[in-house]
């Protein structure tokens, strides 16, 4: 996992070059190389080499689904979205860059990554790589990632369209789940898996993503700025609709259990070091609460 | 022309249905549907026609390019960037749909077009979209667009890192020409044109955007609301660096003039009357000043 993550560092790092004009170049650049624990990227690569492709083909591919998340942070930090001056333990990219370059350094990297796609990857077919946009371009926008921010955002201000549950449950799938999807997805369609296997990954993304977001809002209930490299407790205040506001912390672990259990059922017959670790992990520090 | 630009405009709207959640489709939409002149697209178009591909092949992508278009626009008018409060005489997305949901549409927009290009062409090969996607995400990125407004924004600071004169190139080249590339570049991959046609066009792009933006400095200085439909005497006001500010009105009127000699030059193999039409409407309107 540690090697894994390196590696992933080392790519993120090499992508991206510092020419002119530097400053959007470092602004995307800075909040990318804040330490994180790479899941998506290493869930990418993992997902491939199970399936029989080498990390070498899938490399540019989970980076660049690493940027779009990066790009999606910088973004929620910004000052008329969550407004949070702390990402990763450190100051978030509009307080280093000001506003106007954190919005455009998100915009780039929503380019840049398939760019990267395109540039870098070796071994596939101009299907294959088709594929693989398809995949990041549904998945990024209003099909995606967005359509999760705007949905969280209005909940928020108090805007419902479905039941507090249905919404919630939304938000969850789109804002978070969405990007696992993608790097499980893209990992299958790397490897040339069947249709029937990419399901499979889908589906178990899909409840990882879900159990990940229970775990985030479980550690905003009960985590420390230190931990968690962030402004810790906003929900409660805020008065956000979380798995643990609406739920309670009990039923919000059981149902965290229910999925890592499920996840482990899905990916039991690939024998993946990777992906047993990262569910114990998680699994862990929930559970030594 | 009025033609194209009505078929552009019913693509435009066709290709985006409002569904949940309905604030992102609308914003995107929003913007998507202020009547524009629409010359991106409709160059895209019309390159591709004069290089003998059909219409319909290229009209996701003349479309996508006009999301793009718009995307820069909504950014650009946030309140950290322009803080402009109208666009194309109506207020501006953020003043309509708030800054949050502005930032996400322009995100949206991003993905949506390179999205539209895969699911929407017809009769291209994979080889042909893939080329196409690079084009796309290489020119909306920090290698194309993005620079451009990042330079516009640091050297409106006062932040120069080249002369004057280089940065205004350097501007003018990446924040308005390059969409015209792309639109160019892009109709003729659809209509498989020899690399000497697409640098061809890819030259005329370049001279035909840098004379636009010089029309649009001078517009700036000579021109109103009502004609422009957005707020006028910005730059001046700002002292920020135009052609007019930096060489004055007449020499700028010169090389507009020149540009779109040299442009007239390029196409006049071709017979359009459509670049035609489009050369010469920019040039009387300067001209009867």
């Amino acid at each position: 996992m540690k090697e894994l993550i390196e590696l992933v560092d080392k790519h993120l790092d090499e992508y991206i070059s510092v020419i002119y004009p530097e400053d959007i170049f470092k602004a995307m650049k800075y909040t990318l190389s804040l330490p994180g624990k790479r899941l998506r990227p290493v869930m990418c690569l993992e997902t491939a080499r199970i399936l029989g492709a080498e990390f070498e083909k899938a490399m540019p591919c989970a980076c660049a689904i690493e940027m779009l998340h990066v790009q999606s942070l910088i973004h929620d930090d910004l000052p008329c979205m969550d407004n949070d001056d702390f990402r990763r333990g450190k100051p978030s990219n509009h307080k280093v860059f000001g506003e106007a370059i954190a919005v455009l350094a998100g915009d780039a990297l929503i380019s840049f990554a398939p760019q990267l796609i395109i540039e870098k990857s070796v071994g596939l077919s101009a299907e294959q790589i088709v594929r693989l946009l398809h995949e990041y371009t549904y998945f990024a926008g209003a099909y995606g990632l967005i359509a999760g921010q705007v949905v969280d955002i209005e909940s928020e201000g108090g805007k419902f369209v479905k039941s507090p549950a249905e919404t919630l449950n939304f938000i969850h799938l789109n804002k978070t789940a969405v990007l696992f999807r993608l790097a499980l997805r893209c990992g299958a369609i790397i490897a040339n898996a069947e249709e029937s296997v990419i399901n499979e990954f889908d589906d178990f993304a899909k409840k990882f993503g879900l159990a990940f977001q229970i775990y985030d809002d479980i550690m905003d209930e009960i985590s420390s700025f230190e931990e968690m490299g962030k402004t810790i407790g906003k929900d409660k205040l805020s008065g956000k609709l979380t798995y643990v506001s609406l739920y309670g912390l009990d039923e919000a672990k059981d149902k965290f259990n229910h999925l890592i259990q499920e996840c482990h059922g899905i990916m039991s017959k690939y024998e993946s070091r990777i992906f047993d670790e990262i569910l114990d992990k998680l699994k862990h520090r929930i559970g030594s609460r």
